[in-house]
């Protein structure tokens, strides 16, 4: 099976764990055994967020004041550097010599219209106190949000509306080569009147960039894997329910959160319902067992309602 | 023609030039105007050099103290998203529609026990005074030579011995697919005593391992792109000459700068021995003009000695 494997940014690097190359070396490690698992028996498409890694290059990037600050697509795509060499490398000395993979730059075009970059949701980069974020909307033009007692920078965090780099993606997977590509939800970029690509001050979701690869690699599977093994109802109340399997139709008129298990949710039904394919939500140390239809929760067309483990 | 072409740090970002995106990015525009040219004409190969740039995300490392400092190779294939994406974007902005370019993250294996880790002689980052640098050798550890009136950061430059990615770009480039690629030198790996590859504390010098490039995907001649018209004798002094053209044999019994012209030199001189094709050494304003053996040193089996301007 040809499968998309979307690695949540805290499946590489866990919530709290100081972010240094060490501890992502040691996480991109682990995850490389069970993408290599999986890679046996399957044909395998790796994507991957880069929320705390571009978070911490807006860090160092503020830290050093000599220059400008660099734009959020620069560093995006540095993110793609640093992210895709570790698992390029660490997954390349767990499979056979004559396999190949090639992480390849990802630019994910975006609509300047969307409504996204009329309510910046996204909050990247470090926190500022209420007079540094006063300076820094007014000299910069960013748009600053509270976060508890501090405050953030927030930006748009528009649709993705396709790969620029999709056939050269599609021709390198059809050759049997492993690709790690559309890294931290793709390069945003946009057209400007005269037909020309420029970067985007944006950060696109990875799941949706995820699911919109699946969608044009005719994959029959697109796996999003994050640190819990199931979609649940009433996630972290006494009332948690794990999902096993649900119909697109049925899960999306549960509530979900924004900021984490509701972009999956999307990601998968959208790719459910435009290729009738399944796709599957679940944890990373699961996932040859999640590609078996084993674990998880699985979102298909072919299941009615919802079934809970 | 089949052209592998490296376009130098100092023809991407000029020396005594601020190191911010907005600079990068309009002398790309420039390079890529260059580039787009000779693609109409040519099969191109980009690769890059990144010392400035490597140099740069070295300072922001430095400067943000919360996490330990990462290490070389993690930092240059930050590099190669930063500089990969603006020369993809830009040379895709003046290329047909349906032409695709890909920037593809390129290890580059090395020896552990290459004499270069004994003798650090690759310059990075920005230019110091001297006062800097003795603060900086003392603080950090680093090595620091040098350079003119100024002094800058050196570190190893082992020599390339092998690209791990080879057979995925050759058969991009073998199906009309312009690359990015072996940008910074590719990134230095070598492999433990388990076969493993890990990454090395090293800059490999962007010009041997576009020639080691070059000679892996047979092309038809090796372009380094730099910030002067020749290379030339005596450089900078009232007897300076430009060279027309060369033998490899009659080339490498002069002296040029180690840190500039030096593995310039080399490289070219390696790459038209091992392959018996043309190599050329000029200034990116030339481009289609060194690619037609009009502008430019020339070097080749094929000429006797030396032939000055």
């Amino acid at each position: 099976m040809r499968v998309v494997v979307a690695l949540g940014g805290n499946a590489l690097l866990r919530r709290g764990q100081a972010l240094n190359a060490e501890n992502q070396r040691n996480n991109i490690r682990v995850a490389a055994r069970h993408l290599a698992a999986a890679h046996q028996q399957h044909e395998l498409v790796i994507a991957h967020g880069n929320g705390p890694q571009v978070g911490l290059l807006a860090l160092m990037d503020a830290a050093y004041t000599a220059v400008d600050p660099y734009p959020l697509d620069v560093l995006g795509a540095e993110t793609v550097g640093m992210i895709g060499y570790i698992i390029e490398q660490e997954l390349g000395n767990l499979v056979p010599f004559e396999d190949h993979i090639v992480t390849v730059l990802t630019q994910i075009l975006v609509d300047p219209d969307d409504i996204a970059f009329k309510n910046p949701s996204k909050p990247v980069g470090p926190i500022y106190d209420r007079e540094q974020a006063e300076i820094l909307q007014l000299e910069k033009g960013w748009v600053m949000a509270p976060d508890g007692e501090h405050y953030r920078r927030v930006v748009p965090s528009p649709e993705p509306q396709w790969i620029i780099e999709m056939n050269v993606i599609r021709m390198l997977v059809d050759s049997g080569i492993t690709v790690i590509c559309a890294g931290g939800g793709g390069i945003p970029v946009a057209y400007d009147e005269q037909d020309k690509l420029f970067g985007v001050e944006a950060v696109i979701d990875k799941d949706l960039a995820s699911g919109l690869l699946a969608t044009g690699l005719d994959a029959d599977m697109f796996v999003m894997l994050t640190d819990v093994s199931h979609v649940y109802t009433g996630y972290g109340t006494s009332e948690q329910r794990a999902i096993r399997a649900a119909h697109p139709d049925a899960l999306q008129e549960l509530d979900f959160a924004s900021g984490s298990m509701g972009p999956k949710v999307l990601g998968a039904c959208k790719y459910v319902r435009e290729t009738g394919n399944s796709s599957a939500i679940g944890q990373l140390s699961d996932l040859l067992s999640i590609i078996d239809g084993r674990a998880g929760t699985l979102i298909s067309n072919k299941i009615e309602g919802i079934h809970y483990v």
